[in-house]
């Protein structure tokens, strides 16, 4: 029988991550402070994060060493196993190779995990003794929960209310691990009391839970805050799943012409595929597709912009693509993917032709879910099934032009907490949905773009 | 670092089940007719189950080879990581080591698609087209799902109702696998009609749906019928479990003194422990114990005599340790262990002293499952966390007692679709039960108990 699934032995698990910083053909342009504009400086960022966060976040070294303390703790779900798809390439009758990296053996599910437990690490080490942070869906959050309680540290989740409302199951995983999870808009902050004083039936959103969480730990000189995607030292830690891939890449002997993967704020997809850049920078030819839903395309659509991170300007103004900070969008059913930003090191990828960004429509994502499902087994995150929606897009494409192309996918997470959307779509409650122009434009007014930079010539 | 996981090259896959039949001390009593009250033959059991599997049922072969095809589809996620747990340990400072397989990898989250990949296999080389079963918690029609999807064939699946309606995530797991699920007891079926006839309002029991999927399968001539436990040849296609745990065990370079699992009906428990029960039976020292709740005491308290596998009496009468077959357990959170009876063959080896049972209340299992999720991050399943708890129990005795004992247990599955569970513990719901002994009085009566056989003297 054909080998299925890559294991890497644990004696390989990369000791380093990798900084694609050290290597951005275009240099970043830097974070600037939402009240003065000025470039942000460490001590602006002191009270929010632990120092040695902050310096991996501006760091332009290219590796850098994975504490023992963190490595001990990936053990428990690293290294991941690559898998081969075989049962789904028979299905579709593709001449293509499809690899794809499974995330979901982690406890949380997901890949969220690899920058949670470094986060909780440093900020254990830096003497905190306690971690806000918000959530949507709640994958991050979970994730947030189960390494704090790891390292000992209290962990205070706020979760958009429509969603602490609708998936209990998550919010019960992070008290299951011991973290405390409270619906937001809430009243244990200024920020929530007043848009509550204002709207007592406020849904919340992102954004505000982002401003609950920042005002909770600035107010608090034990707490500290944590994000889990978006930002460079996120997207650092992540990379660990890139570098065990191409390890199993080499044992499979095989070598990605295609790598895939879902964006919401991008931290999954730069995980996997950083390392696969770096190999575009120095010449390989690969096409490295990043995957968003067409209802908030942030990375097709949205200008490269100075804009916030959050809803209420309270975050530093970060070079991304974005669709405003005021963006809501559609309530489609991948809560991972409905942030109004990209990622900066992905978003100038974008621009530097490294990174192509694709959209996709809701219902042919469920499909591909529901192929996945049927052949191989598993039930992925909505999210996920961005990602699948496309792999199977380049299976059928390579079987039109009789290529066994090889395509890579990064497997983000399981579906099994989410199963409220499968049934949402197998029952024909879900629909199609394009942002219109005019909501592009209005986002347009709101930021200023960035001048385009020298394209990057490969 | 020391290595937490012990993975098994593929090329390790165990290629045959182990039958334990062949080895077992005292000859198993038949099983007998409903009607006739005589031995059960394979032409009884033909209307309901293909014949590879009912000569499976009664073969006393010690190793019955794994078909490709099985074992093809058994590579998705076997062999799945035998772990060290060292956080628990260390949590425990207990100078015994404990390992567990972790069953959980599996894209239904649990050990039940050992057997049902097989039953799907057997049925599909044996012309069904459609395979009906019952399920509780749904852990079984889940994986059932998944596995007919995988070879072509139709599901349905009969969910008792308090859990369909209390657990819609199971469900719709099952129906993204392309099969149905209906509440039991249905309009489908004339048991299930006459029992809606008599109340409308029926929640419904595992008995129920039982004597439902049998009926659909025995009037259709393309159906057959499948169980998830308490069978001989599910305990075979589960054996794959122990098999490759002793490979795993001997890389590890340790054997371990106690082999720990839950039991339901039995599948997963023996899966585990069967091949360590050969050793036993061939001279090693082991302690193998199987944990029940204390609500539903079937292993410890209930005789060991003929019954009924279903409450309506259709199934044949199987030789196990029984609470009745009318007996209905409190509604403790842990669904897969509130069957009635115990598998024939783990009940013949208690008999034997071959194996121990132990029954555990139902707050520290949980407070198990939580002290697990902390340590390891593993939420597990609350049938697992019974498993859990006299691990706790056995590597504190191992503290006092200042020994390095070797402690192995089966993770059996997550408990990520069970979140309500936790929940009902978290916020103290939750309460110990112990059954009466007039409960017990009351079944004796239902029942005849065998005659207790000749002691294995080892």
């Amino acid at each position: 029988m054909d080998v299925k699934k890559i294991f890497l032995p644990e004696s390989e698990l990369p000791r380093q991550w990798y900084n694609i910083a050290a290597d951005m053909p275009t240099p970043m342009e830097p974070p600037l402070h939402p009240g003065t504009g000025q470039p942000v400086g460490p001590d602006d960022l002191a009270p929010i994060f632990p120092m040695p966060l902050i310096e991996q976040e501006v760091s332009q070294e290219r590796w850098i060493d994975i504490p023992e303390e963190v490595l001990e703790k990936y053990l428990i779900w690293r290294p991941t196993p690559l898998y081969r798809a075989y049962q789904l390439e028979k299905y579709l009758e593709t001449p293509a190779k499809i690899y794809f990296k499974n995330e979901g053996v982690s406890p949380a599910g997901s890949h969220k995990p690899n920058t949670a437990i470094a986060q909780a690490y440093y900020n254990k080490i830096s003497g905190t003794k306690r971690i806000t942070t918000e959530t949507g869906a709640g994958q991050w959050g979970s994730a947030l929960s189960m390494c704090c309680a790891m390292f000992g540290l209290e962990c205070n989740v706020w979760m958009v209310r429509i969603s602490f409302d609708h998936k209990p199951y998550r919010r019960i995983m992070m008290e299951t691990w011991g973290a405390s999870c409270v619906a937001s808009p809430s009243t244990l902050t200024k920020a929530g009391q007043q848009i509550l004083d204002a709207d007592p039936d406020c849904p919340g959103s992102l954004g505000m839970a982002i401003s609950e969480a920042v005002e909770a730990a600035v107010m608090d000189d034990n707490a500290k805050y944590s994000l889990g995607s978006v930002l460079n030292h996120v997207m650092l830690h992540q990379t660990i799943n890139g570098l065990e891939t191409q390890k199993q890449m080499a044992i499979a002997g095989d070598y990605p012409d295609v790598v895939i993967g879902c964006a919401g704020g991008g931290s999954n997809f730069a995980g996997n595929c950083f390392p696969f850049v770096c190999d575009k920078i120095h010449g390989k030819d690969i096409d490295i597709i990043g995957v968003e839903p067409a209802s908030c395309p942030t990375m097709t659509r949205g200008p490269f912009a100075y804009d916030f991170g959050d809803t209420v300007q309270m975050t530093p103004l970060l070079p991304m693509h974005t669709l405003g900070h005021g963006f809501v969008p559609e309530p489609i059913h991948a809560g991972g993917l409905r942030y109004h930003g990209m990622a900066p090191l992905i978003s100038q990828l974008i621009m530097d032709n490294l990174i192509r960004p694709v959209a996709v429509q809701q219902l042919e994502t469920f499909q591909a879910g529901i192929t996945f499902a049927r052949t191989e087994g598993f039930i992925s995150a909505p999210e996920t099934d961005h990602a699948i929606a496309v792999v199977i897009r380049e299976a059928l494409k390579a079987k039109e032009e009789g290529k066994e192309k090889v395509i890579l996918f990064n497997w983000s997470g399981h579906g099994l907490v989410d199963m409220a959307a499968y049934e949402a779509y197998l029952t024909g409650q879900l629909a199609d949905h394009e942002l219109p122009q005019e909501e592009i434009d209005r986002a347009l007014k709101e930021i200023e773009p960035l001048p385009k930079p020298q394209q990057f010539k490969g």
